[in-house]
């Protein structure tokens, strides 16, 4: 169980949306609500985009809501886009390594959820990555190799679509080695441009996804929020769970849902539906040969 | 809000108590549940007697519950007498020098609570440590000058005497500076064989605290329980909080109390009553000149 | 022994001087020539001004050269007035709060040296911390504590004048306990608009130091050197210890000297001449007394 | 380029290992002196037999010169068998995962050397793994891929000879991949009774190993030397690097040779002849099909 949340808008210092909100995603760390876990204690990551050549990442081991960097950092950095995320280890070592988000060039990657008995199948999800990017995995969790996945399934140019047929890929792979209830994934992805994030499960309800609402009808619901009154129409969140009570203010995503957050604030919905690449089925021979 | 425990009885595995109780020092460290905060996320710290010379300290910035290294030494190491402590920090940063326990010579010392306003009284606390020890004080908790404080006022000859003068040298030198309320408080304290526990709030209810029953008693009590009929009549614990809900095991330590577990399980109950050492006027003479 | 650097001119990506230069602050951390060690791997950290209110700080007790965040932030953020300092501890904890460069207000401060036999000196030090401002004091390094003093004394009024009366302070002190050469420091001072810094020793040659020399100077000795080609005549660098061996690139800052750099590249150097300041005598009178 | 060095004779407090001899493993992770580096501070780990079931491990990413817990349970654990490893990482991450000693069951392994582009190798590497094992491998050094390599071809039944199967298969992969001088190593591998030690390279001079002679000879040739003459008959080191320039103390082990010391200080010396094993061919027809 992990909590993410995800900037697209006018440049903000960061500290506004990790420290200065009443529930952001640092006191998440702490005291999640609608997690299975409230402690989201086992590392964090924080990427951005702004000075310099493509994303920054600052990733630790140590829990988000006692580390001083962090709070440096944000204090000091303002960016357009960023993501954070809390980490709740599952059984995977705390490593930088296995802090979210991940990268490759220009994208950045981050999850909440689990592939369902991931030891069982990490073999055969890592030899479907592409070859020339296996060395690329330095850590152990499963959304490093979704990640991979997704990039050698076109990621970068047709980001949903890549994701459906990770997902896809991995309910295949879970279903020949009897596993059930293979995933269960908020994704965020972006280029620095746009932002992209799904809600899905294989089985049952999926983690929670909340986007903020048009800003327009916010501030017109809080007209005494002078947080709020700074928004502008290009701002928009994607978050696990939202920073506070407001009604309003956060809609939730539904569940086997797709968004996309483009410049000017703009929100797009589709569905989200697996589908097996091509590639399974030749692994799938592969294996059975 | 932090907690602890502390052993003392025939040799175990660290692990026995650390990790294989239900409800052990490492779950509190995740899910405390008589503290005012459920998370004791910010370091740890196991000192324990057994091999080479003196006690032996592990201290840790990581989280308990997620920390390799704390798993293994548990798992290889016997001892019959440790204290572990897993810290939530009060504004003082994440730093090993600020885990407890604390050490001097045979000595180890620990401490569940807080010295009200303690940036405004530490210079005059600091001031009334011998000067011979001033240079040990490493980190900037409350703890570690309070300790160091019970040194110089005697810890070594007579302990409960010496934090008695500590809590009442430092309630005098709050009330001098307006502050009230000024202590909360559980120790312990061990020399390797004998070990004491304080509970004790100059106002109001202290922090909990908790002293396992005679263990005849907890045998009878539970026949059908391997791990308490594995219990022998040495053994004793203190405890911030119980380690499962058994009814029999676990005697609340009354406020206001010092108690002394010696070799063979004896557990000895006294009033604990702050009082002012000399040096207490003696300083605030000199401050007030 | 520790090395530091300082730059005050156009804005650059810190890289350019933590890793793109050859024998960089980071290449010194793992090789240092000129210092008593060449290993500097006790922590590091990097104090910038930019984005947000006032410097900001990154710290850590990772050696420089293995820290993928540094390589981040370098990497990403711009900056036209920056110190980095790596450190190798001389006894005192690798803690967050041990590494330079501290800070207070708009204010950096950083040293390379020590002051001698500073546990037995520390006790007198700080009680001559503005009480104000003792428990500010959250590590446990001489560095520390003298920029306490540098504050008591007037630091952010008069920064050289200050520094000359810390030293004078700490060389009486030590006077009276017995210790002799007591002071070994080259300091790094800055309130975000100008650049301080010292060269001293009780005793002997002091810690190396340095300084770019005049931009169009360099630029005429080396007209095949893209890098020092983009050098503009704002531009002034002090160092530890040169980046690289280019004739004519450093000159060293004489011993007993503190210089100026203001905005623009003025250099400007003025004898360093300790003296006790008064509350130096007070306090002596109070300890004697 | 890192350092190890392993302990088979007499239980003894690993400090007089560690920190107590002139130019121990600790001081190498500073100054190592045969290295083609100075500095093996990325890391390091511990391994010892003593308490409880199983091998213990400590490993930790602080350079192994700073960590005062080292130095607390070097000071308190007594072993008959022990590791320790320092590391200087080249390329991969800083991290527990990536340090040595490897662990599976009984079994401790630990590595000086590289394999060459393993980056480009890797893959096929892991695929040669029991698939069964192949979630264990939780880091990104080319040690836990060998380490699990060996498992695969039989290890723990037959050290020598799993070894020189992993590295002929290293060396056959290679050259498919146009990668020459695929392997140097030395490799120390225990089941916590025996000890075996490998020194080799696929082409020019292998990192140095040596073993210390035989006690009664070391004594005699060195009798004013306390600490050795505490040695018993029993006790064997093997190390990268000399703790110290006496003579007559330690003996090179020669290029392409493996060691067994066993129980009694028995020290035997073999030939170590790399061979493909039959894994290697069919996976590499798997590879060209």
């Amino acid at each position: 169980m992990c909590r993410w949340m995800a900037w697209l808008g006018q440049p903000v210092l960061i500290e506004e949306l990790l420290f200065k909100t009443r529930h952001g995603i640092v006191d998440q760390s702490l005291h999640a609500r609608m997690g299975a876990e409230p402690t989201n204690g086992d590392g964090f990551g924080l990427g951005w985009y702004g000075g310099g050549d493509g994303p920054a990442l600052y990733r630790s081991v140590a829990p988000a809501w006692g580390d001083p960097n962090l709070r440096e950092l944000a204090a000091h950095i303002e960016s357009p886009l960023f993501m954070a995320h809390v980490r709740a280890a599952i059984g995977s070592p705390v490593q930088e390594t296995n802090c979210h988000p991940f990268r490759d060039g220009r994208w950045l990657f981050l999850h909440n959820g689990f592939v369902a008995d991931f030891a069982l199948l990490r073999r055969d999800l890592m030899l479907a990555i592409d070859p020339a990017r296996f060395a690329d995995v330095h850590g152990s969790t499963d959304t490093e190799v979704l990640f991979h996945l997704a990039l050698t399934l076109g990621l970068q140019e047709r980001p949903v679509e890549a994701l459906e047929e990770v997902v896809g890929f991995v309910e295949e792979t879970a279903r020949r080695h009897g596993v059930s209830d293979a995933v269960q994934a908020t994704f965020g992805v972006t280029d620095g441009e746009t932002l992209w994030a799904v809600r899905y499960a294989t089985t049952g309800p999926a983690r929670s996804l909340f986007a903020s609402a048009d800003v327009d009808a916010i501030r017109r619901l809080h007209p005494e929020n002078e947080r709020l009154q700074r928004l502008s129409p290009d701002d928009r969140l994607i978050v696990s769970e939202p920073f506070a009570d407001l009604p309003g203010v956060w809609q939730e995503i539904e569940q086997g849902t797709a968004v996309t957050v483009r410049p000017g604030g703009v929100l797009h919905h589709q569905p989200f539906v697996p589908r097996a690449p091509a590639l399974a089925t030749a692994t799938a021979q592969a294996a059975d040969g």
